[in-house]
Order: structure tokens, then sequence, then C-alpha cells
């Protein structure tokens, strides 16, 4: 029988955050790929688009004019997965058809006025700005006493259901807390009752040491490929200390995760060459009014793509029904991230 | 305040398989859509394609020569996710570095030397020699002593990674139980210890009664959009017993299996008159060696589109961060999904 390696052999890795295993099999790298491909357009935008519902001056589905933004811009999502409504109801439901009301906020957030612009190719200082805004919006709708959670996220490009290319997130603020988000926080919690340490906080001390799957590393964040990413090119963001929430961060911390968006996500785009697609969210607290000791500040980069611009990974059949699973390792996908330039390919023609 | 209606309001409902929540928002299937579109080809296929690799007596990638196969064709996976090999592994990883190797065995089925059918095309008897391979390769597979979970399944359509529209599924058969296996039978396992009975009979029977959500019925089997289903046509089919794989069935249960197959894979054909995409799959006991009163055979369907043959469902930023969101109410899928006829409509032309 053969010696275990890693770089070769199918093998399970388990992921504490959410108490699961994840199937790896560098050895399918090789295989074939005769499957669907993805459109890529390398086509220029320009800075304001008469048509886009998000540009300043320009009127959205419902009729409501935007103001003549500069800089970053929130208002209420249009079409939104929940309602601000105070419903009435009664738990008529029992057995399998358990079903409850879920009140919440969605917002919309423009990055920026300019419709050309992603966030690798702004400025430090306005990536800040969109920071800020996060903070805001953190504190703000958390206030809210029915609201127990707020999701920041961002769905960057065509391939990851992103409608219109103008820089915008979202966020989802909402009467209960999310289910990936109770999951992660049980095995925050579980590790921080045991210890009296942040689980991440004992994990980033190990990946530093073991330095195999660290891209970037500054004052206050580290960005890592984690040991059990699922998505090829999967990333995470993690401050150094451990903050709860956003709202602990000071001024130059903020700066910080600023530099680090832009320094991962210009990565990102001179992998291929293209403006690279991802979702990308932010895991903290949640907003319940409890106190919160197990949790620690960190940001999800989940991008489809695999081999090149137009070949993505297929999260199917196997791994819908069964389990997550992916080709290229870790350590393979941090070493390619980790050697690629943070100058955006963009700004050297 | 306004009293709740799960037709109008946004709620969460509850998934007793997974023990998840999810998010329901109806009201937001009016949101306009001018995100990314699908191709989609109508055009015929031929019944040989001397260009595809699954059709009878043509070459492999690996130079293997297929023999001239009629009905089904069974053959090692030539770029699988495991291999066969026993791999000398001593546990040197620990904290947050957990990894071990995984065994396995990939098949690749295909389901008819006719290069132009699918499923739905295909006659009752057809289908039927189909799950006498499952039944088989099930038997062979899971009596091998390192062999302790197979997962049966098929990727249809481009767009859920599937390169080859020749008529075939996949088996995945690992050493470990997957991730979402384990989940499942832990809920299967809970219910049945606190009850005596199996969770997907007490829930059948539910249905049943509510007759909300039911598509099929049969002598031996039922389909229906599962009350906390995530994809817009999410189906399941489970059988009226308790039987814990696919062993237990009898020849006229097998035919009962294939007849349901065939008409909810046509109905799904039907609803956009194209060839419909999705991932399917078996849930079924582990072969483990383990005694599994809790199991209880089901097969899953998930079709990732929603309004029309180019517009899918996005599961994409809060859904990878935070909880699955679906905007069609199970119940309005169920019902349209029940009305469709069972006539293919490629043969009514
Ligand atoms: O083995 P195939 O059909 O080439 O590959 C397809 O199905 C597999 C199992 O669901 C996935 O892991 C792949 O991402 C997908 O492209
Ligand atoms: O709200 P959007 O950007 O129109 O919609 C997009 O993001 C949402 C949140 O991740 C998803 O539910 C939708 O499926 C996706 O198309």
């Amino acid at each position: 029988s053969i010696a275990f390696d890693s770089k070769k052999h199918p093998h399970r890795r388990y992921n504490p955050l959410l108490d699961e295993w994840i199937l790896v099999s560098p050895q399918r790298s090789n295989r074939p790929w005769q499957g669907q491909t993805e459109k890529t357009s390398q086509e220029e935008l320009p800075a304001y688009d008469s048509g886009c519902y998000l540009c300043p001056g320009n009127e959205r589905a419902n009729g409501a004019k935007n103001p003549h933004y500069h800089g970053t811009y929130v208002f209420d999502n249009d079409f939104g997965s929940l309602i601000n409504d105070k419903v009435e109801f009664s738990d008529e439901y029992s057995d399998f058809f358990s079903m409850k009301p879920e009140r919440g906020i969605n917002k919309v957030i423009c990055f920026s006025e300019n419709h050309s612009l992603t966030l690798p190719e702004m400025e430090k200082d306005a990536i800040k700005e969109v920071i800020d805004v996060w903070q805001q919006q953190y504190d703000e709708l958390g206030s809210k006493e029915f609201i127990n959670h707020v999701q920041i996220f961002e769905n960057k490009g065509q391939i990851m259901g992103c409608s219109n290319p103008h820089p915008h997130g979202q966020i989802w603020a909402q009467s209960s807390v999310p289910t990936a988000v109770v999951k992660t926080q049980e095995n925050l919690k579980f590790y921080f009752e045991k210890t009296g340490i942040s689980l991440l906080e004992d994990y980033l001390k190990k990946e530093l040491e073991a330095d195999e799957r660290i891209i970037l590393e500054n004052e206050s964040f580290v960005a890592l490929v984690p040991f059990w990413a699922i998505w090829p090119y999967e990333t995470m963001i993690i401050s150094k200390r451990k903050a709860g929430n956003i709202l602990e961060f000071s001024e130059s911390e903020k700066f910080d995760l600023a530099e680090m968006i832009k320094d991962l996500t210009a990565k990102y785009d001179n992998l291929f060459e293209i403006s690279f697609p991802y979702s990308a969210g932010i895991h903290q607290s949640p907003t319940d009014g409890l106190s919160h000791p197990e949790w620690h500040f960190h940001m999800h980069f989940y991008p489809p793509l695999l081999r090149n611009a137009e070949v993505k990974k297929f999260m199917v059949g196997y791994e819908m029904l069964a389990e997550a699973q992916r080709d290229i390792t870790p350590e393979q996908s941090a070493e390619i991230l980790k050697n690629l330039s943070t100058v955006h390919y963009k700004s050297k023609n």
C-alpha cells in the first residue's frame, strides 16, 4: 500500500466552523472539461450609464429617483425578500408543517457613483467609506428591536446572479438568526466555552505558523484559503484580534480592512485577467441583544470559477446530495493567489 | 397589523430531515429579471453520435472501447473523484488540520444505448432496467468491506455540470458516510427512537391528508414538493412503506418506481417544453453493516430553473452565507406540477 500524500490522494477534511467534512480529490484536476462554459465580457463600461437604475440621478423600477450622489448611496431594495410590516400570527402549524412569518429590511448599497468601477479598482479611501457604511448600517439596523441579524454581502458578476455591474452590495436584516450563522455560532461557542479562547484566534495562530495557506497579512487582518475551503479559490479575511463585529473596529482597522479587500480582490481579478466573480459577506455577532464573547469577525469570499474565466466548479449531484467536493487543493490555490500581484492588471495597461 | 398569509408574506419553514430553517419570500416573484439567462437548445440529437464517449462501440478518454451494449452499461469513471487503492495513513494532523484519506469507487451508468433519449422519453421497462442496475450496484459495491456508503445520482443538463447529453447517471461509493447523509440519518434516527415510526412515514401521512403538495401517487410511491423545498421545482419521491434501501424493493415496486420517475420527469419536461435539467439522487441506508431501522428510501430532485427555460434560481450571496431562500411557494409549484400532463410534449407532435 501507498503512503498518503494530500497533494495526490483523495481525502476528507474537517471544517470546525460548520462541524462538517468535505471531500478533496487532487488527482481529478486532470479531467478534461467538455461541459458548459461561461460567457466572459471584457467590455469597458462607461462611468455613467443612463439605463442603469443604480447610477446617480436615474429612475428606479418603482419610480423613485436616485440623488446625484457621490461615493456611497444606500436605499431600500425595491424587490426585497423581507417586509418591514408586523404580521399577526397564531401558531396553528405543527408536526411537519412548521412555519412562522419573518420580518426584515433589505438594503442596497452603491459602492461608488462610478458605474465602471469594482472594489479592486476603487481607491483604498473609497473602500474605507463602504466599510463606514457597513458599520453605520449594522448599528442602525441592528439597534431596531425586531432585527436580530444583519447580513452584509456582495454578489459580483452575472454568474453570481448579479444583474447590474454597477458596484453594489446588499444587506438583509431580519428577526431570526439565519441557519448558517446559527451553525457557525454553535461551533464558535462550543470552542470558546471549552477553551476561553476564540476558535478563529487559535486557528489563525496555527495558520500563520504553518504558512501554507496565507495570502495576505497586514497589521489588523489576514487573508487565507481555509484548510476546509470548498470553492476552488475560496478565501476568508479574519481579524487578528477577536472583534465580535464591525462596530468594534477603529479608524485604522477599517483602513486595514479596506486595504485587505482591495488587495485580495485585485489578486482575484489578476488570476484570469477578468473582473472576478464571487459572493462575499461578513459573519459577525447577531444583533439579538445577547452577549456573544464567542464571535470573531470574518469575511468569506466564495468565487465560482475553477480553471479559467470560462470554466466554473459545478456544485451539483454528489455535492447537493452528499458532500461538498473540490479538485485543486487549498494549498495549491493559496500558492497561486499568494504569488499574484496586488497591482490590478488594468492599471498596468 | 396584518393577518399572516403564507402565499403573500415572507416566512421561514422548518426542514426536519436536515434540522434547518429556510426562507420563503412569495411576494418576490414579481421581481423583474435583468440578470444572466441560460442557453437552451431544442436541437434534436441522433440516436448514435460517433463523437460521444458513452455511445456503444466508441472509444473513451483512456483508450478503452465501449461494448456494443443494448440497454444499460456500467463502467468505472475514467476521471473519478475517489481511488480504490488503500493508502497508508498515520494521523499526524490535529487541531485545525484534520484530514484523512478517503477510499472509494466511481461508476458511470449509461441508461440506454440510444444517445437521443432521456429518462422521461424511455419506456417504463427500460427505466425499470436502470433501477435493476442501481439495485445490483448498491448490493455489489455495498458488500465490499471498505464501502460504507453508495451514492446513486444523475446530473442532467449542461446547467448542472453534465458534459454529455447521452442518458447516464453516476455512483460514488466510498468509505465514509457523507456529510448530508449523516445529518439526514441523525434526524431520522432521533425521530424513530422517539416514536418507533419512520419520520417519512408520518410525514407522508400528513402530506396525503393535507393534499396541497402531492404531485403523483401510485401503489408504492408518492411524488411531492416537500413543505421545506428550497429549489423552485424541487420534489421528492418517497416509498409508501418504510424500505430502508433499494434492495428491499420487489419487482412490482421497481416497476412502480420506474413509473413514478417516468411520470415526474415527463411533467418536468412539459413545464417549459424543454429537456428539464436537474440533479437527482437516492437517499437510503449506508452500507456500513450496522442496523438502520430509521432509514426510509427517498429520491430527491433538485432542478435549478425558476421562471422559464432561461431563468434559473441563483443560490448565491445570502443563500451561501446565511440561509436557503425561495420565491414561489412549494404549494404553488406543486399545483403547477400536478396539473401538467404525464404525456411527454415531444410524443404529442
Ligand atoms: O463527474 P462529472 O459528471 O464530469 O462532473 C459533474 O458531477 C460531479 C458530481 O456531482 C461534480 O463534482 C462536478 O463538479 C460536475 O461537473
Ligand atoms: O437581490 P438580487 O441581487 O436581485 O438577487 C440575487 O441575490 C439574492 C441574494 O443572494 C438571491 O436570493 C437571488 O437569487 C440572486 O439573483
